[in-house]
């Protein structure tokens, strides 16, 4: 084989090569192929573009670490909007130090070390998701309700910006209307209600899925406001519960979602009238869905299409009026190995 | 029975009734229900909200038409960008009408008298989509690139809302980065991509689905841009077909979603350097997604999430500060009827 | 080009052809697919696999007919259990020609000349549903209870295969627990039950699906058997309702599966107590899911892995001891053609 | 509250109560359940079914462990057919122990301590999974090619009740075409296939999918038997991979299901005629799916169709022809508390 190479360039960062070549060995190839991937530490593959014959070595990724083991707490953010508690007495009651603070307690009692809980509110400023704060969040979790409109485009751009990176997002009861959740799913969000103090029961229909552990069939909430169907929401990725009230109305009461990078879950028990996040079982699967939603990778972004040249599998190009580009560092892209060319010529 | 009614209310236009008793007639209203059942017009039914009793009487829907079989031509509006086609010549030399035209021709032939074509580009008023033209408007069909950023903002959302109100829209190739497509995906719609005259294989992957009928497996096209993954969409509701290319990439190329009331489904293939679009099997697969598009019910809005009183199936309030409201005609609700007062002092 | 091919010679009966070259014509090669494809009847490709170079002719498909529209009636056949009938005298009551005599004139009242529809009984030979019987059968409707074990595993087994090849079957109430759903389930589809005439809801939570049709919000069943969650089946394709019990139970009362090339329906509401199938927006659902199970191609079988030779994407051969033979035939292959030789050799 | 209960009976195991009531005393109970639902231990409920009025306490679950955190070793079992390694060079050559105890090895390599791993193989008594191996195996892994039909039904008849039951199962390559898998899916699995030392490259769709935690974009398999579409699978819960092949065929290759409390995955590289099973991005994805189909509970029974009485929503009965029994003992059902009986002649 080596007598067939003439050159062996490195021409990005990945750990990808191109090989010009000076016969024809692809017999050899093979051989050499099968040596190298029985050694386990580098796959050598040719293949063909137009009538361009482009040769590479892999460099294998089984060194790198590997765990689906969290050894560091989830960073949860509990947002609230905090105006009902403001002004109406029955949610002060249920909620003395406001919804977002009893949200935040269930997940601290049920999570223990786990996870470092903090919580944010409309009136800060950025509404307390600076991208500072979004940065170092994994799980956001969001209820509003009559305040909707007040929230920022800006700081919703963020922060599906953030979802589609990899942040999860865990949206309550009333948020279905919220501007976020809207702009994640592309419909109006729409369903029937009714504030009527009826029981609500969450049936389990994914029994297997990590975000119904530990509940029971059904999880019985004496009184709630009644949310119905048609909700107008995309079809879920998986239906995890579907909620039955006392006047015969259903709901899809727990759907889950992949944005981009991120995952989303929507979870519908939960009206400012009754103390539902008090309760342990809506605790449980709150706290369930905060592991669940928790990234296993860095925040990475996929906004910009970049340009694959043939053969290139790891790393790609931005494309611009003056040539290609590294997408980070900006720097050109360098010439195609002259395998291509030579490969051309054959 | 007759007996035990103290009075019996129409409360909406929606062929309910509440039913005031003056006894507690179970049994009797059981029977009832089944001799009303048995005659095919009416289904009595009963139920109770936290302490109340509601009694209602459905009109049945049996005698309300039901086809699925259209009688009128499809109203398809080809939407094109129509930029390319002024400043490269080799658009011009595949495309001499404008792309948005031979997308337009391919289903004037294939679909015949089945459908009405119109086509408008990106510089004409409104972008040639206003309220009128959408109101009328079946299936939008999107083509666009160099110019996303020019479509106004008012007209996505223009847009938008009418998709989730019914209307079917199809959006093709570079359109993956489109505002509209973004807007009813959240997400960022990007993927890798390379132009390098590859030749594509379209492949079936769900060969009883209505818009794969007609076509190869797979379909050839011998030279396209390459669009490779990950291409970053929310899971879709149908994968219809996978492609590759000749430089080893796949693309989930032919993907279904349902929005609100509306179908969307994006197909890759079709790049303004190659003549895609005159390709037989590419127009076979946009004819056969015009017709699975169309909408088989009128315009739609479920913008309102409407309040629900106990045992109100159909209609729906909307919830004032001045009290409960048609959603329509604005006037005040009627009281409840007093089968509910009566059932609670039960 | 003509002066670079050598031979020219059609190997299969699917209209693919390999072209032997004597030189390296890339770039007419381009020109001519180009051109080819321009006249919409062929399209000429190339590419490589492991070190072969393969051409190839595709002749388009443009002209092979395609509706969507069916001009025939739907083929449907009704399979009752007919156990029930003979025993209770409740049920005899409800039906006195038996459930699958309602069942079946429910269909000809909605579906009118649009439908041709039998009806087979456990009791008879083979159950009624010999090979024959089924090879004219668009659509079957299943209602079982007491007797599923009665079911002979060779009609299951032949129902199963006609499923897979096309056949469309709707599987009602107690059917949950055939042999044949089982068999096409994978799981127990095991549930919860209750028999205590309780009013259902029928909610429809895909309103644009052709099986929700016509229906109102919700479908009112004032007395039925309960079924509830945990129901043991594997994820819906698509879910179209959702019931509620008074008892406070849900189900999931209508799933889409796709089974091969046949559509499945399961549909719960129907207990033999009660005159369901009587009810008018229950024969508005099988009605309208008879027309969606419907079959849009010839019955075909998918049993056989088929190898597929380098460039060979039509056809494929069955491979035996003997080696390669066409699969309908038994004629064996004829070798590759010359231009694959041609190309090794390069 | 306290003076209108006459009696209080437990009447199941699961912390289920059943109150008889003096007096109507709807708004005292909304009051009690308040408090019970506050301090987080209990929630009392009242609910209608028919006419009769139901009232029960449920223990809450809080206190319940539920980690998501496995302490013990995946006690995985690989099986292989082990009869190639008999009679054919090449695949004695690729692997030397057999195909089982490399893949074996590669999830004792990568998971550690993590995993418990033993290989069984065709040849042994009850193909070595007699009902004690299934009962303790958390992770069934799957490869075989030549000798399906030699599976015995008893034998995979209790893998399939195993799977239902929690058991996770990972198939393989030619496994597609196993009875295990084929009754599990329903469908024919049948797909197009060739040998032809082709480079494969596995792309994911998925990428924050745990089984695709660690490997490259794409997968490069220097050589590998070809599988292409149309794969006649059910539509998969989740598309992890789809795999490229130097020929232009496409593959879905890596999709999950689940199918009762079990988890499902197939991966289709490998073949025994390549090295496969050496490859390091291979077996770090056997090894992540390994991890991801792991059970999260305890092997549980769900193929008995239990009956529910009125407001029992734990627990259930098995129907006999003597009366309502306990699944589980035998014994038979206590009667309804008398709280239904005092609410039936209210």
């Amino acid at each position: 084989m080596k007598n067939h190479i003439e050159t062996m360039t490195q021409h990005t960062d990945n750990s990808q090569y191109s090989i010009a070549l000076a016969a024809h060995p692809v017999a050899e190839l093979r051989t050499l192929a099968r040596e190298m991937a029985a050694n386990g530490h580098f796959v050598l593959t040719y293949h063909q573009i137009g009538s361009t014959l482009v040769l590479s070595i892999h460099q294998q990724t089984s060194t790198q670490g590997h765990s689906m083991t969290h050894t560091t707490p989830i960073r949860a953010v509990v947002w609230g909007e905090n105006r009902h508690e403001q002004v109406h007495a029955i949610v002060r009651e249920n909620y003395p130090d406001g919804m977002h603070e009893t949200i935040a307690g269930g997940l601290r009692e049920l999570l223990g070390e786990d996870v470092d809980v903090s919580t944010h509110t409309l009136d800060e400023p950025e509404h307390g998701l600076s991208e500072d704060v979004l940065q170092n969040t994994d799980v956001l979790l969001w209820w509003g309700h009559m305040a909707h409109e007040e929230v920022s485009d800006e700081v919703v751009d963020r922060i599906a910006r953030h979802v589609n990176e990899g942040m999860g997002i865990i949206v309550l009861h009333s948020g279905h209307h919220s501007k976020i959740f809207r702009r994640l799913m592309g419909t109006t969000c729409s369903l029937r209600w009714r504030n009527a103090s009826e029981r609500e029961l969450v049936w389990t229909v994914n029994p297997r899925h990590p975000i119904s552990e530990g509940v029971p069939q059904p999880i019985v909430i004496p009184e709630d406001e009644m949310y119905g169907e048609y909700f107008d929401i995309p079809e879920p990725d998986e239906l995890v519960f579907i909620s039955s009230f006392a006047g015969g109305e259903v709901f899809r009461s727990g759907v889950t979602y992949r944005r981009g990078f991120g995952r989303v879950f929507y979870f519908s028990p939960g009206d400012q009238d009754y103390p539902v996040y008090h309760h342990p079982d809506v605790q449980r699967v709150i706290a369930n869905a905060t592991r669940w939603a928790r990234p296993d990778k860095p925040r990475e972004p996929y906004t910009v299409t970049l340009m694959y040249r043939p053969g290139e599998f790891d790393g790609g190009w931005l494309w611009t009026p003056d040539g290609l580009v590294h997408p980070v560092t900006g720097e050109p892209a360098p010439a195609l190995a002259s395998a291509v060319e030579a490969a051309q010529e054959n």
